[in-house]
C-alpha cells in the first residue's frame, strides 16, 4: 500500500463516503463523492452499487479528468462523467458530492430554485439556490452522465453564478450536486442544502407568502461567515 | 437442523423480515415478508402477531403455494394466502415484503397512484407506482387475504403491467406490497417505496403543479440499471 | 422488598414508562403511563417531573382509585386524578398511558375527530379516533384533573362508545390518553395512534378529498384482529 | 484546573452544549448555549464553528457582559455579543441558547408568531410565542450581533412580556433564542420550544382554521407548572 499513489484521495474519497449514511442522506447506494488530486489530474470516487457497508478506501477507483478509469477493478459510480466534466472545468474545486436526500430532491422535482427565506440559507449562499432545468431529449439519448455536467455548468453560466461562491445546485427532476475544496465540504454541503431545502418547505407551509430576506441581511450574514472581514470560526 | 430441508429459505425470509424494523417500515408486528423455493413449492414466512426481537429462522412457517401450512407449529402470518396467490400466479418472484410504511399507506389511503416526478422513480419503475381500487364488498366478505392477492394480479392484467418491470402497488385503503426475485429485492423495494412515496407527497405540497418526469427521461434512467445496456452496480 | 406488595405493578409500570421514550412518544418528561391492581383496588404511576433515565420501580407511586396516595415519597403525576377517575369509573382496564406525542397532539389541538381513512386504522377501532371537546370554564377552575376523566367518560357516553372496543381518545386541545388490558396495552395503543395520526395527516395533504374507509373494509379487519373468529396472532 | 475559578460555568456550559446534538437541535455547528456566572459578571460560550465532537470544558471562552473576551485562547461564538447584551439587561438570566432547529427557525422565516394552540404550549407560556420584526437595515450594517440582542429586548418592551416569564423569541428571518436560571434549563427551552413549532404547524395543516387556546385553559395550565400553588414536579 506505500506504493499506492492515490491511497490519500482514496481514504479522503471513502471518509466522505461514508458520511453520506452517517448524516441520513442516502437509503442503500443512492449517492456518491469523489475526491480530486490536481496534481495528477485523477479524482477518486465510490464504485457503482456497492453498499456502504462493504467499502474500504482501497475500492475507490481512480478516474481521469475526462472519465478513463485509471485504477481499480471495479466500475466506477454510474455518475462519473459528471464528475469528470466538473472537474475539467471548474479548476478550484476538489471535492464533488451527489445524494439524493429527501428534501433537496422534492425540490429539484418540484422545478423550483430554493428561496433565500433566512439567514442559515444566507450563511451559505447570497442567492435562491438554482434548480437547471432538465435536459433536452438529445442530449439525455446520448452522453447523458456527461451532458449532466455541461447542464451544471451552462445553469451557471446563464445565471452568472461562480461556483466558488454558490457550491451546490439541483439538477431539475433529478436531485442535488454539491462540491467544494475538499470531499469533506462537499458532503458538509449536502447536508446544508438538505436542511435549508426542508427548512424552505415548512416555511411556505406555515406562510405560502413568505417573502425572501433583505439584502442588508443576506449581505451581513454571507459576509461574517466568508467576506475578508469574516469573523466566525476560529481563523 | 441438517435435517431440515426448508433451513435455507427460513433463513432468507428471517434476515429479510428483522430488515423491516431496520429500515424503519415497520412498527410493531405490522409488516411481514416471506422467501419462496420453487424446488419444492414452498414459501417461509413470517409467524403472525411475534415481535421481531424474538423472531428466529426456526419460526419461520412453512406454506406451499395453495396456503398449507407444510411446517411449524405457529400460525403463519394473517396475510399468508396474499402471498401464497402471487407466488402461484407470478412464477418468476422469489420474495414478497408487506409494510404498512407511513408515506406508501397515506398514497394508498388516499387512493391515488403516486405520479413519476423524478429519477429516483425512474430508476425503478417506468410509470406511476399502481393503486388498485378497493376490493368489492362480497370479495371483503369472502376469503379476503385470498381475493388480496387477485386484486393485485388483476390491477396489473387491467392497466398492462409486467410483474417482473413494476415490483411494487398499493392496495387502495390498505398498504403496499412489493416483491422481487428474492425476499431480499423485496424489501429492498419496500424501502426504496417508502422514499419514492415521501418524496412525492413533499414534491407536490412545494409545487401542487409539479409535472411527471418527460419519456427521455423515463427511459434513461430506467435503461442505466436495468435494460440490456445497463451500466450501474458491478455486473 | 419481598415484603412490598405493590412490586408487581410498581415494575409494569416503570416498563412500560420506560417504553414512552424508547419509541419516541415522548420529550422530557411529557408523559406517564400507570398499572391498576384490580385485586387491592390501587394503581402505580410515574412521579410528577421525574425524568426517564432516574426512574426506578421503587419510585412508582401508589394511589388507590380516589386518588390518595398509599405508598410512596414522591409526589405522583400531576395527572393522576384523570387515571384514578378511569380506574374507577372502567373496571376493566388495568393500564393508562398519556402522552403529548407529535401527530395525535396536533389533532387534538385542531379539535377533529381522526377520520378511518384504512385498514392500519381498522385493525385496532371501527371509527374515527374521537376528540373530547374542550372542558366547561367553571371545570377547568375547579378540580382539573378529576374533571378530564369525566370529560374523556361523558365523551364516551355521548358517542354511545364502549371502553373495551375503543381504547384511546384525543383530548381537545390537550393530548391523547389511551388505555386497555394492561399497562403495556396501554403504552402499545398510544404507539398506535401516533402512527395512525401521523399517516391521516399525510393522507389528507396527498388528497384533501381523501374518503373514511368503507363499512365492509372496516369490519373485515377488525375483525381479524379482535372478532370471535379473529386469526390474527397466535391464540 | 483548580486554579481556574471559571471552571464551574465551563462545565455547565459545555454539559448545555452538549445537550444540542442529542437533542436533534443543531446540525454541525449551528447553535451555541452560554452559563453565566452572576457572581464575577462572565459567562463561559462555545467557540466559534468547532465541531461539538471536539469540545471540552476547557475550551469555553469566558466573556464579560460587554462582550469581551476575558479567559480562552479561541474565538468565541460569532453570537456572543447578542448573549452579552441580553446577561447586562435581563440579570435575572443563567443561560442562554441559541439554534437553528428546523421547525422553530421555519416560523422565524414565516415571520409569524406561534399561536398557542394547545396545553403543551400552555404548559410553558401563556402567549404566542413572539416573532421579533427583521431589524432596520442601518442597525444591520451596524454591530449587528449586538444590535440582535437589543432586537430581542426592544421586542419584548413592546409587547409589554416579562423575560422571567416568557423564556424564548424567534428572532425574524434568523432563528429562535431561549434563556432561562441555568444554560441547561435554556437547552430544555429550545427543545420545548421546537417540539411547539412542530406541534403548530402540523396543526394548522390538519385545520386551517383552528383557534388560540381558550384563556381558562391557558391559566391552568400554567399554573399548574409555575404558579405559587403549582403541583407539577418534586417541590
Amino acid at each position: 500500500m506505500g506504493q499506492n499513489k492515490y491511497a490519500e484521495i482514496q481514504e479522503k474519497a471513502f471518509q466522505a463516503n461514508m458520511q453520506l449514511p452517517a448524516l441520513g442522506l442516502v437509503l442503500f447506494t443512492f449517492g456518491n463523492v469523489s475526491a480530486a488530486d490536481r496534481n495528477t489530474g485523477v479524482f477518486a470516487i465510490k464504485p457503482s452499487g456497492v453498499p456502504y457497508r462493504e467499502l474500504t478506501p482501497e475500492k475507490m477507483v481512480i478516474v481521469d479528468f475526462d472519465g478513463k478509469t485509471v485504477q481499480g477493478n471495479l466500475r466506477p459510480s454510474s455518475d462519473t462523467l459528471t464528475h469528470a466534466v466538473l472537474y475539467k472545468n471548474w479548476e478550484h474545486i476538489g471535492g464533488i458530492s451527489h445524494t439524493h436526500s429527501t428534501y433537496a430532491t422534492a425540490w429539484a422535482q418540484s422545478l423550483r430554485d430554493i428561496p433565500i427565506f433566512g439567514t442559515t440559507h444566507a450563511d451559505h449562499n447570497t442567492i435562491d439556490i438554482p434548480c437547471a432545468p432538465p435536459m433536452d431529449d438529445d442530449k439525455i439519448a446520448g452522453n447523458y452522465e456527461y451532458e449532466t455536467g455541461y447542464q451544471i455548468i451552462e445553469c451557471f453560466q446563464e445565471k452568472g453564478l461562480d461556483y466558488r461562491e454558490v457550491e451546490m445546485i439541483l439538477v431539475g427532476n433529478h436531485a442535488p450536486f454539491t462540491w467544494g475544496k475538499s470531499a469533506e465540504k462537499a458532503v458538509y454541503n449536502s447536508a446544508v442544502l438538505e436542511t435549508i431545502a426542508k427548512m424552505a418547505f415548512v416555511t411556505e407551509q406555515i406562510n405560502p407568502n413568505s417573502s425572501r430576506l433583505k439584502n442588508s441581511l443576506i449581505k451581513k450574514h454571507f459576509e461574517r461567515k466568508h467576506g475578508p472581514d469574516s469573523y466566525y470560526g476560529q481563523e
